[in-house]
């Protein structure tokens, strides 16, 4: 058995006991993997409003009840405090540590935010025959800061974070195809093409994430990526915010297709 | 120059000059129309979780900032005081009046979120050559209470109310398929056919709107209900809750089209 195959229980009882510290990325690799955001309750409304908003960069796949750890809709049996491989503490607004339990931090004051994340769609056009340049070349997808403004809510405001896949041109169509199936996941992409039209100037030059080759008659590809919250939530310097590390993600119950809408 | 093709903005003008108080159905009928709830900002974040945690009966298009009038994304130059051809007012979940100007009694306390409405889908549909059952005979749509219980959000809880249509069979594929492209305003069916499966047991005897003829070769299709966050709000009998009045909905300033994810 493959790490491919393992199942999401499986998996989060292993992180439960400190026994997978890794990256989560093909593992379980039908499964909806998702992005973790935890807040005090106080900016959990403003939070909530802001990814209603802008549904493209947040997609809300559950939200836990003032409180619990318990993300009831996408995987009841789990715990957001354990479950998961690492986790960044932020003490107003800066990175404190890293660590792979956040029970002690879990206080009746905290909302924990599961947002959908761009492994779901990858694997649906890995699956489609469109390879992830970021994976052959074993790095991180390439993000950038945009100037697209993702609608305020409350004092939460900020620009859209994309990534960046290079798609080739006779498949640009079938990626936007595929990816609009799931607008839970980030849906459709943003923006096609010349990087310049939505701010970024330097494509060479990812504001987060690496740098990946973009070939002969290959196009920019941007997708809205689920570091916008992240960095909009980071922006209001909460006293505590915690989120997974980055690429060491919550495996849910849901599979993939679940959230195919066609 | 007929009510179907009248803009937004001009209709809007007329509501708020007191001028048009009738139903809004088929009038600017390529721009989506809304379902309206105000509530006091203490339910707003559990409301807000509701939809959220049940987007197809609970569609949120747009919610108002705190105390603010104004839907910001989807009529930025509306009052939601004002701009509805007739309100309902409700104090401890029972009805106390209907009228035609909320503006007295707007406070800072209050938050307005506009749903999406079976309008838009119906338009769709017709387009596509299904015809809507309920138009025909002059009736308002059936609807029904099931046994599909809503994913609950701190206090609040139901069971889910679906609009049924009669679809002939050989259309049954299709009204899936353009429902699906609008999720935003209820999406794909819930169920097909036989209604005892979701809890129905008597199609003629709705429990709210009106009976419509079955014909011979069609089957009753059911879709997720507007009514279901009212009903499930009203359930709190919150101190005061605003809605608009059956069948006179708000008028946004989005085209139909806009809504649909392919």
């Amino acid at each position: 058995m493959t790490s491919f195959d393992l199942t999401p229980q499986g998996v989060r009882g292993m992180m439960r006991a400190g026994e997978w510290q890794k990256p989560t990325s093909g593992v379980s690799s039908s499964y909806v993997q998702a992005n973790l955001v935890v807040l005090p309750k106080s900016m959990a409304y403003d939070f909530l409003l802001f990814c209603q908003r802008n549904p493209k960069p947040c997609p809300v796949l559950d939200v836990t009840e003032m409180g619990s750890a318990i993300p009831s809709i996408v995987a009841p049996e789990a715990d957001l405090r354990t479950d998961l491989p690492k986790y960044r503490v932020y003490r107003e607004g800066k990175l404190e540590k890293e660590c792979t339990d956040i029970t002690e931090l879990w206080t009746e004051e905290m909302v924990g935010f599961l947002l959908g994340c761009s492994f779901t769609f990858e694997q649906a056009l890995i699956e489609n025959g469109i390879q992830m340049r970021h994976n052959e070349e074993e790095k991180n997808v390439p993000m950038y800061k945009t100037n697209i403004q993702c609608h305020p809510a409350g004092s939460f405001e900020g620009p859209m974070v994309v990534s960046m896949r290079p798609i080739k041109q006779e498949d640009v169509v079938r990626a936007v195809q595929v990816t609009s199936r799931f607008p839970s996941v980030h849906g459709a992409p943003v923006h096609i093409g010349n990087p310049e039209s939505i701010g970024i100037n330097d494509i060479n030059n990812p504001d987060f994430g690496d740098e990946v080759t973009i070939k002969e008659g290959e196009v920019p590809v941007f997708w809205a990526c689920g570091v916008t919250p992240q960095a909009v939530a980071m922006h209001m310097k909460p006293e505590l915010m915690i989120t997974h590390a980055p690429g060491h993600m919550f495996i849910t119950d849901k599979k993939n297709e679940a959230y195919g809408i066609l």
